[in-house]
C-alpha cells in the first residue's frame, strides 16, 4: 500500500508531515519524507516499526518499490492526483483501491483516538468560555476568531483544527462564512464555528447565542427549533442507523414548521485527523453509523440577510447511543 | 476554461470558498458554488462581469458546459485528481493544459496584488515586534505561535498565510517543525516562521533570534554566514536571472564555509494567494525571475540536534532589483 496525502501519512504514522509517503508491505513499513522532515520523523518514529527514509520525490519511492518486484499496489483512488496516476501506470503496477479499507478503519477510533478528542472538545470549549468573558463590543470578527484559536492552543492545542467561522449579525446567515473586518455591536447574534486539535484528533463545535438581548422573536423561536432538532438527532440516533435516517430525525422535525428549505447542509460528519471524514450524515448517505465512530451533530437555519442558526456538538456513539464530548450550554446564552 | 482548485477559485473571482468551480468561456464567467457560499459569493461580486450559480457538484457544471456545445475544456493538469479527470474524458471533452498560462499570470503581480503583500507584510511584522515585548520564558512553542497569529489578525489580517513555525532551542534545526509543547527557557535560539493574509495574499517571514545572550560563538558565526547569503542574494538578484542562479548566490556563498551541506532546502519560492507558488528559486529552478514577481528569499542552515538559522524576507523584483518588503532588522537580536 502506498499513501501520499497529509491525514493518511499522519493516520498511519501518526506524524505530521506536509510532504512524504507510506508504504506498507507484508515484511516493512517505511515513511520516506524529504530532508525537512527527516530528523523529526526519526525522532517521533524510533520506537514504532516504521522505517524513515530519506526521498525527495515520488521517482525515488516508485523505483524502490519495484525493485522488491511489487506488481499490485493498494491505493487511496479518490486521493490521486492524475500526474501521480500517471507514474504508476507508467511503471505497470496493477492498482487496488485502499480507501474503503481506509476509511471503514479510520471511521471507527480506538479508545486511544476517542481520548485525544475528548481532550480537543475539552479545550476547545474552555477557551470558548474564556471567549465569552473577554469578548467586547467594537471587536472585529477576525480578532474574535484569532482570540479564540490563540485561547485554544494556550490551552495545549497543537492546533486548530479548521479556520474559524466567526460571524456576526447577518453574517450568520451565511453558513460558512470567511471572518472579516465587521465588528461587534450590542443586540448582534453570534455564530462561532471552531474547534482544534489535539494528538493530531480535532474536535468541532458551533455556539451561536447573543450579544445583548434585543434579538426579535423570530429568533428566538427558531433557535428553540434548531436546539429541539439537535437534541431529537442526538437522543434517537443508534448505532447500525444509516447517515440518511440520522440526517432525517433532524430534518423532518425542522420539516414540520416550514425550516426544512432553511437547513442548507447535511447533519453531520465523521471527525477524526481531518474535520471531514467518514460517516456522512446526509439525505443521501448509505454510511452506517457505528459504535465507536465519531461525527458532528449540527443542524443550521439560515434565513439569507437575516441571521443564520447552528449548533453543533462533536460526539461519539457508545453502547448504542449518542454520547456528546460537549459540556457547553446549548440553551441560548445571552451576553 | 474549468478550474476547480480553492487558490485558483480565489485568484480569478477574488473570492474565498472551499468548494466551487470557475467556468469561463468568450461569453461568459460563472462561478459555481454551493448554498453555503451562494449568498457571500453574490454579494462580493455584484459588482463584477461574474456570475453566481449554485451547482452541488461536478456533474450540474459538466452538464451546464456539455449544453454549451463546448468541445475543448482548458484545465489546470497539475491539479486534476484522478476522478475529475475520469468525469472530463467520460464526457469526450478535449483537454488542454492552462496550467503554464495561470503560472505566468499569477507570479507577475499587479500594483493592487503587491499592495496587498506589502500590507500583509506590515502587519506580519507589527505583529512580530510586539510579540518580541511579550515573549516570557516558560511559554510554550504553541502558544507562542497562537499568540502571534491573534496579534497578526487582532492588526487587520485576515488570517495566517501557513500554519506558524515556532521552534525552540534545538527544535530550531528542523526546518519544518510543527510547533510543540516545548517550553522557552533563557538562552535558547528562537527560530519564527510566519506570515498572513490581507486582501487575500500572503506574506512570508523568519526571523531567527537569541533569547537571552548565552549562545556559543559557533551560532554567532553561522548566523552572521546565513545573513551574508541573504544580502548577497538580495543584492544580486535582477530582473532575467534563472531560480537557479538565484539559488547559486547564496549557496555559492555558504559553500566557502562549508556550509552548503546543511542549507538542505531552496533559496525560496513565489509568493501571492498562495504561500508557495511560481516562480521557484532552487538548484534546478529554470524559471525566470521578473519585474513585478513576488517571492521569498530564505536561506537556512541547520545542525541536527543542535541548532538551525533561517532568515527570510518577502520581497519583490522592481526596476530590475530586488525590493524587500520587510523592515524589521535581520542583524542577530538578543532579547
Amino acid at each position: 500500500m502506498l499513501t501520499v496525502s497529509p491525514d493518511l501519512r499522519r493516520y498511519l504514522t501518526g506524524f505530521a508531515s506536509s510532504f512524504g509517503f507510506v508504504y506498507t508491505d507484508a515484511q516493512e513499513s517505511v515513511f520516506f519524507t524529504d530532508p525537512r522532515y527527516a530528523e523529526g520523523a526519526r525522532a517521533a518514529l524510533k520506537n514504532t516499526f516504521i522505517a524513515v527514509e530519506v526521498a525527495k520525490s515520488e521517482e525515488t519511492v516508485l523505483d524502490y518499490i519495484k525493485s522488491k518486484k511489487i506488481k499490485t499496489l493498494a491505493v487511496p483512488t479518490e486521493r490521486l492526483t492524475l500526474v501521480q496516476y500517471g507514474m504508476l501506470k507508467k511503471r505497470k503496477f496493477k492498482l487496488f483501491d485502499c480507501m474503503p479499507a481506509l476509511n471503514a478503519a479510520m471511521s471507527v477510533k480506538t479508545e486511544e483516538e476517542i481520548a485525544c478528542i475528548a481532550r480537543a472538545a475539552d479545550i476547545a470549549e474552555k477557551a470558548y468560555l474564556t471567549l465569552l468573558e473577554e469578548l467586547k463590543e467594537g471587536m472585529t470578527e477576525n480578532e474574535t476568531a484569532g482570540l479564540l484559536e490563540y485561547l485554544m492552543r494556550k490551552y495545549g492545542a497543537e492546533d486548530r483544527s479548521f479556520e474559524t467561522i466567526a460571524a456576526f449579525g447577518k453574517n450568520s446567515s451565511v453558513p460558512h462564512h470567511a471572518a472579516g473586518a465587521d465588528k461587534l455591536k450590542r443586540g448582534m447574534p453570534v455564530l462561532l464555528d471552531f474547534g482544534c486539535k489535539f494528538g493530531g484528533y480535532c474536535s468541532d463545535i458551533t455556539r451561536t447565542f447573543l450579544f445583548g438581548n434585543s434579538a426579535d422573536d423570530e429568533f428566538k423561536t427558531v433557535y428553540g427549533r434548531v436546539l429541539e432538532a439537535h437534541k431529537i438527532a442526538a437522543e434517537n440516533i443508534r448505532d447500525g442507523m444509516t447517515g440518511k435516517s440520522a440526517d432525517a430525525l433532524a430534518r423532518d422535525y425542522l420539516k414540520k414548521f416550514g425550516l426544512d428549505k432553511f437547513f442548507t447542509h447535511s447533519l453531520g460528519h465523521g471527525i477524526g485527523v481531518n474535520i471531514h471524514e467518514a460517516p456522512r450524515l446526509s439525505q443521501t448517505s448509505t454510511d452506517v453509523l457505528k459504535n465507536g465512530m465519531v461525527f458532528s451533530i449540527e443542524p443550521g437555519v439560515y434565513f439569507e440577510g437575516k441571521f443564520g442558526i447552528r449548533i453543533e456538538d462533536s460526539v461519539t456513539i457508545e453502547n448504542e447511543r449518542v454520547k456528546s464530548f460537549m459540556k457547553t450550554e446549548k440553551g441560548l446564552t445571552v451576553l
